[in-house]
């Protein structure tokens, strides 16, 4: 298994007091108010006994009503099981739908946890290049080329930002049904899309387990609360894993959650990103070649190449000389990481402005 | 991978309002009162951030201290982790000490997830049959019957309440040393102990893994909190695996578990289940045969034969006709289970006595 590479930057940078902060996948923002309301009463009632493993009705029907207004799907809340954080429930879905000696298909860059969950359960990770010339989208086609079990996708993605289009989506869907490969599509950062709209894999394949959280368009990581939905025919699998492989998830978090769906509030969020992301898009642009611009989360993946080949070296200079913290390419694979630093927008403008004067100025006389 | 039938159990108990409920694996007692206000402290902070993966570094250090104070033990706060719960840890444990086709030796009758993280992790589960052969331990001697990779033990013991004596414990850890197999010493219930006093397997063998938590002992189970000590050199290997498994724990259960070491609470909470304990071990003991007296945790395991050679439809029978929820045996693994049920003291006396009257009277007239 790999370590976060990110994580020895987020350490080293703790030193600094001065250091601007590109390299961290939380948000900065606080969750909806009703959330620390909700949290406080839930503390206060004592709220410290587990609770149903799949979680409690009330969210799970939360969580069904935001497919409707969302995607016009109806979820059937039996599929859906809450999990202590997004991560657990990958977990979950590798349980599901793999055995020892499987294949699972994921891109490459894509988030480091795939590949080392992958490892976990003793299966491959067969790692997809993706790039200007699929669109960093896994295509229907690739299913040609590499014999996968299973498929596991993000959109939009990260390091890259991208959102699949609806006919990539699509054609990837029905490929896997046709050919019975079990899709895993990770949604983690939906609501977090500043181009385009954001399709759940469930709108094409209704048997797809589909991953997402509190933690990032909610701005609730600190609460570890995920959840997955699991096709018809895998719900008594899934809740016997779930009462074996953690219980149930925090129950504070979960009476918090139930005021979470507060989309006005949400909008604002996603209102800061989408301005974020657009100036720092600018600045880097000036800097970097940017092949692929994030229509979603808030990572930009840039091609550092006319600077350096090693990316981790490369992250550890710009910490040391001007203390700004990047995350290296490399945590996210093989394919043209070396060449790639992800820089997050989870910072205000005010202080991206101050990292990006120091990089441009520091890359000037380099 | 085997469901909870207690699950069922509980399932079907919600029906009836005069259930008594002796199925129940959790505190009915509210966790030590700093931690309510340590809650609403860090929740009004805005306690939303993910922390360090390894946890917050002042709990951290207040776990070292409780092994100070209940062990004598130095532990280094580096081979503390903190885990969302303690099922986590022991899926962090097994990734820590197995590869795929590897032998884990543990009790029958055991904790069920137990097996069922083995299947998960790819590894054959060793069911070593315990009972008043070898006092409801595995003994040093198993492992030359049982070609293990990895031995996982609990004491006090779920179902049994048996406490390894310091004399036994020392023997197993050293074999464990000396043969180079892991030992994962499941430490849970810790604290809740009536008879005798707690050793942990870090006071005979460095190189333990040692699990334990705040869900039983400081009754906090839905904050979902536990811990793992791992050895020396697997310290950056655990940091890896909570990285990638779970991020961190739960950011307002860390802060509320810095005021879980309230002893004079704590020891309040164990007289009241020293109480329970003995009421229903006599009135049980007037019924049932028991071979095993629980010396911790908060159950009684149950010799039924004389009215059933089938745990799962006797548990059944009793909730069906007078309403007495029990865990059927069959949930803890296949030596001697279908004779035994499982009775938890974690609901008050009278309570107790109102189910155990009933049983008395169904009994007598079966």
């Amino acid at each position: 298994m790999s370590p976060f590479m990110v994580m020895d930057i987020v350490a080293e940078a703790a030193k600094y007091d001065d250091a601007i902060h590109f390299e961290i996948g939380q948000p900065d923002l606080p969750p909806p108010p009703g959330v620390k309301r909700a949290l406080a009463d839930a503390v206060q009632r004592g709220g410290f006994s587990y609770t149903d493993s799949m979680g409690i009705a009330p969210l799970r029907e939360k969580i069904a009503e935001h497919y409707r207004r969302s995607y016009a799907l109806e979820i059937e809340t039996r599929r859906i099981l809450l999990t202590p954080g997004s991560s657990i429930a990958f977990m979950v879905a590798y349980q599901l739908t793999t055995e020892a000696g499987y294949s699972i298909a994921m891109g490459d860059p894509s988030y480091p946890c795939y590949r080392n969950f992958a490892y976990m359960v003793d299966c491959e990770a067969l790692q997809i290049p993706l790039g200007v010339e699929n669109g960093y989208c896994i295509e229907a086609s690739a299913l040609e080329e590499y014999d996968a079990d299973v498929v596991h996708i993000s959109s939009p993605s990260n390091p890259t930002g991208t959102l699949y289009p609806p006919e990539k989506l699509r054609s990837l869907c029905v490929e896997c049904e046709r050919r019975g490969i079990s899709l895993i599509s990770d949604e983690l950062y939906h609501g977090l899309v500043y181009e385009g709209r954001a399709h759940s894999a469930l709108e094409y394949f209704d048997d797809a387990l589909v991953i997402n959280g509190f933690s990032k368009y909610f701005c609730m990581p600190g609460l570890r609360l995920g959840w997955i939905i699991v096709p018809e025919k895998l719900c008594r699998a899934a809740e016997i894993i779930a009462q074996n492989l953690y219980i149930s998830a925090p129950t504070p978090s979960q009476y918090a959650a139930l005021e979470a769906f507060d989309y006005e509030y949400l909008d604002s969020v996603r209102e800061v990103y989408a301005k974020r992301r657009d100036y720092l898009l600018q600045r880097l642009s000036k800097l970097f070649d940017i092949s692929v611009s994030p229509m979603g989360a808030f990572y930009i993946w840039c091609d550092t190449s006319r600077y350096s080949d090693d990316s981790r070296s490369f992250a550890k200079e710009l910490l040391e000389n001007i203390h700004i913290a990047v995350t290296p390419g490399v945590d996210f694979g093989e394919n043209g990481t070396k060449t790639h630093l992800r820089f997050s927008f989870t910072g205000d403008i005010e202080d991206m402005r101050e990292g990006m004067d120091r990089l441009e100025e520091y890359l000037a006389r380099r």
